[in-house]
């Protein structure tokens, strides 16, 4: 399995963790994201949209989107499960998961970035408010929905690492890797200091990949 | 079951055709957005995060996010499916829901209208022109994705509507709404013809909600 990914990008991010869990081997291809090359004929070809990460499994055609990665992966690998059985609490998993993944996220990716820059005229100070404030509010948001829940444990859902998580994880690291430090926010805080602990997690962080710049 | 909604609300959209098309009774309690209603005392104790929708059964806990509730109902009601068997067209299907759910309608929502003009002194052209922009790169990635792959059929994904269809729907006619129009779209605007031919669809429309300010 081949994957389209960068070492920042955080839907990557997400995919890798994923893969790791189920103990699937794959490959991943550097897109550099800083330099456009998601935009190159070449990429484009794989997925249009130009988006990280794209899925390529023996001649089959690419599958994109890391919300449709991740359950695909859940279904195509069901050892260790990364969604409970409980239909319940599956779609608390995927609520939690999906703070980040469509509060949050889309709005600090580069395309954004570059709207505002280019039709706004947002300077660096303001690209970095807008980045803070909407790590914070998606930190924020899942503190307040894990802090005083029964259902929370260990990780967001019981004693054993799913989903929810995996975007956790990749959205706290994601903030990390600008340098972004939100405060108060002790249930996430517990939470990713036992992600940080497993190997999955871990050697699935931007700083652990092979086109890190250092 | 009850959903809190609001008739212009994206998201409570998609949830209202997926029931529609699984034929489960629902009653909507509207949370007007322009006034809002969903940062009242009452309604963050539903939902901490302020958002539409969050669809309540019995005495359970409310669950939230449409992406999270559209699986939910999936899951729960499983006749008729709205996604496919195979599990690559369900990475499919549930990637192009992906592309309006995660990479286009959280630019547009009011929280994000709010920061802009409070921030950045956006006004009504600017938001305006964010708001053109987003929905057409959304409904234009849709049109390059659907328009030339031989797993489109009349609807997304073949010949049956699902969620990929819910979704595309619900983001077109959202566009709709603010007399967004996008140009050369066949593909999508074939499909979403398709799916307002369907009661479960056209009942679902925004103009047609009790809350609708007409």
């Amino acid at each position: 399995m081949d994957i389209y990914g960068f070492w920042r990008s955080q839907a990557t991010f997400r995919v890798r963790i994923a893969l790791n869990l189920k103990r699937v081997a794959y490959r991943e291809i550097p897109i550099d994201l800083d330099k456009g090359e998601q935009y190159s004929p070449e990429f484009l070809a794989i997925n249009p949209q130009g988006a990280l990460p794209a899925l390529i499994e023996d001649a089959a055609s690419p599958l994109t989107q890391s919300s449709a990665l991740l359950e695909y992966i859940e279904e195509r690998y069901p050892t260790p499960p990364l969604l409970p059985k409980n239909l319940r609490e599956r779609a608390r998993v995927r609520s939690l998961a999906a703070v980040a993944i469509s509060d949050t996220h889309p709005l600090i990716t580069p395309r954004v970035k570059g709207y505002l820059s280019k039709t706004a005229g947002f300077d660096a100070d303001q690209w970095r408010a807008w980045q803070t404030n909407w790590f914070s509010a998606g930190l924020k948001t899942l503190e307040a929905r894990l802090a005083h829940d029964p259902a929370t444990g260990t990780f967001c859902q019981g004693d054993t690492p799913g989903i929810a998580d995996i975007c956790l994880y990749a959205l706290y690291e994601g903030a990390g890797t600008f340098k972004i430090k939100v405060d108060a926010i002790p249930a996430v805080d517990r939470i990713v200091a036992h992600c940080a602990k497993l190997p999955a997690f871990a050697d699935a962080h931007p700083t652990r990949q092979a086109d890190y710049p250092g």
